[in-house]
């Protein structure tokens, strides 16, 4: 049984969106790093070197960030008040195109990486810039760290300032290079990334639809995130009748894994494009409310349509990359939500966590619970500095999402092993 | 000179609502604890020993903190799905209870205060419990670490479970020892504290009035807080239009210098009684939206109407003591309001920081800014976790709030001495 580790502790973790199990003082039971189930007590003789006794803590999977631009790591947290097509040009923009230099790409992607393990995010799906050789920088760093991630280089040659713009023969030539190159690595997969609509001629779309459908390779882009920008496009694609479609007719929406952000504001026909199980539609609570964007995400209501939904930081628009704050802003902006438009409910814990964990990573190859055969992608919470007695784990789960912070995670394992920060 | 100090780095304070003032790379001149005035270069032959060089570091007001239940700091961040009536029954009222227990009230209030001091609240307005001598604790702790301070016993003798209830006569009779005993000692004075119309008869709100004017005591409490407790508010007391009326006419609305939290569903006649310089309403945007209470407090309208305006962390509904914080979620659940009511805009960092600092602590005898003549109380904002270049202090100081923690405040100071954790 030397391959054997058992991890001792009170494990939660989600089901399905209803449903969080929580099992108390019970062992994880793990082969090379791969779950084999969960038991109150181990077999007679097991091996006691090989059982890691975490007390009373807690362990939860490992969170999923599925929106996040790694190259606005710099510029969080600041421009909040202004407009989205404005702190674009202001802030993102010049801040993105520093990363023509490998060196600052190295060092800021190197920032961002430490501080995704920091917060608990061991699966990540996240921009780069349109800059080849950053690309690569930021596929090698989430490789070393043994993180589950998609990641790509980023597409853009219309309606972008003059020293941040690509030509579109260029673009897709590029692309292509990056998808056979770094088509999959480790745990580490190449994503096809147009910026959004308004950023990428038809042409663009046209080809990166091309190359996703012939490599299989996953697409991350944003969608129906502001009044403002849906406006543009719709200029821009007058032969569509909204985003998802000039998505879908050009082989973007569904075809192959596709990870949408936002979603705020989806027609009749854009929800049923979404509800292809290839597709999954991103909710970043904070960014949407920093950088307002006319709406908020109905969460429950895409929930009850039976659309794959996960939480994304959205650094830069959001401020922080802590997921489990995430999970509270989500909960907390559709109360806000509901308060104005009483017709959905808000979501609650179970929902929120579920986003955060099990339905994030489904694109990852099994992470983000602990059923038996998933990867041992964990954190384990240390909540001792919080005073309280006879409470119950879910409670302590709540109370590290709403109250917490990255200093009551003190271990990170990915496919068993641990993790240093 | 030697009982002046000069304290070095980039100044920002709030002049008005639309006013910060950021004096970068400046001293400011503090005799005894008292702002004297900020400075470009010191006069000759200041003694160099007196200067405390914060380099490049951000020096800041401490925070104000206007509505928080020091007797909830162990129930935050739990049960956050329940409605308001709910949530008390469930979790506050038997949490509260156990400050019947003096060693409890000790160590709670002791880790309270604690971390008050760790977020960089200098200045706080806030409720204990019903408990005579749990009170006297959490003056006394306030009184000892130096903080600028209200707190008084808690009142309630109706609707609330037998195990958390007074009669209206001891519940007077041992709010007017305390004020006696406590008016004020330090920076510290006793508030009269009933917990919300529809826990107190009108035979103790009437009293509790009494003693308001009898002693100068400013009053603190809940009002037009949710669609609920107004409804049974309405039904307790059919002779009055509204819980502002209850107050108003009792003695207990600005007659004395008037603190009320919420303040969310407020009627024109109630916006009326509330712009009485007297009168302070206070907005706490993490705990409104965490126990759903129906509504956002219009914050620009009530700004534009002239109403006094402060953050609450609102412990333990509310589930961080982090003011900095609190302007964040401020700004952002503006927004998210403004998406769903256009009619009054968002509120800025500006607008919010002042909320925080000078306006929240107008009771207090001038804190909350760097006017000449004000206390020195300060926090020192290191942000050199955040790499960054070329950037101004305001946005510095926007990225604390949103995305810094504790972490960032290296130095406190109250009345100019140096306050440790």
């Amino acid at each position: 049984m030397d391959n054997y580790k058992a991890y001792l502790g009170n494990v939660i973790y989600s089901q399905d969106k209803d449903t969080l199990v929580v099992k108390e003082k019970s062992y994880i039971l793990v082969q090379d790093g791969i779950v084999q189930g969960i038991f109150k007590d181990l077999p007679e003789g097991f091996p006691q070197e090989n059982i890691i006794d975490w007390g009373n803590n807690l362990i939860i999977p490992g969170f999923s960030d599925m929106h996040v631009h790694a190259s606005q790591f710099l510029q969080r947290g600041m421009g909040m008040d202004k407009k989205l097509l404005d702190w674009l040009n202001t802030y993102t923009y010049p801040t993105e195109a520093k990363f023509q230099d490998k060196e600052h790409a190295k060092k800021i992607y190197g920032l961002f990486v430490d501080e995704l393990v920091r917060q608990g995010t061991l699966h990540v799906n996240c921009f780069s810039s349109i800059h080849y050789e950053a690309s690569e920088i930021l596929f090698e760093l989430l490789l070393e760290r043994g993180l589950f991630a998609f990641t790509g280089k980023l597409n853009m040659d219309q309606n972008s300032p003059e020293f941040y713009l690509e030509d579109t023969e260029s673009s897709l030539r590029s692309t292509e290079v990056f998808i056979s190159n770094y088509r999959q690595k480790g745990n580490v997969q190449a994503a096809i990334v147009p910026r959004f609509t308004i950023t990428c001629s038809e042409e663009l779309l046209a080809g990166l639809g091309k190359l996703a459908q012939q490599y299989g390779t996953p697409v991350h882009s944003h969608m129906c995130e502001a009044i403002s920008t849906i406006k543009a496009s719709k200029e821009l694609f007058p032969n569509y009748k909204n985003e998802a479609e000039v998505f879908y007719h050009n082989n973007l929406l569904g075809q192959t894994p596709t990870i949408m952000a936002h979603c705020i504001f989806m027609d009749d026909d854009v929800v049923q494009l979404m509800q292809n199980p290839n597709c999954m539609a991103v909710h970043c609570p904070d960014a949407t409310a920093n950088i307002n964007a006319g709406g908020i995400m109905p969460v429950k209501k895409l929930l009850e349509m039976g659309i794959n939904l996960a939480i994304g930081s959205d650094i830069g628009s959001g401020a922080s990359l802590s997921i489990a704050r995430g999970i509270a802003s989500t909960i907390q902006h559709s109360k806000i939500r509901n308060m104005f438009d009483p017709q959905w409910e808000a979501v609650n814990l179970s929902e929120a966590f579920y986003m955060a964990t099990r339905s994030g990573g489904r694109y990852f190859n099994k992470v983000g619970a602990f059923d038996k055969g998933y990867h041992f992608n964990a954190l384990v919470i240390d909540d001792s500095n919080f005073p309280g007695e006879n409470l119950t784990s879910l409670e302590r789960l709540e109370r590290f999402c709403y109250a917490g912070d990255d200093r009551n995670i003190v271990m990170r394992y990915i496919v068993g092993k641990e993790l240093i920060i």
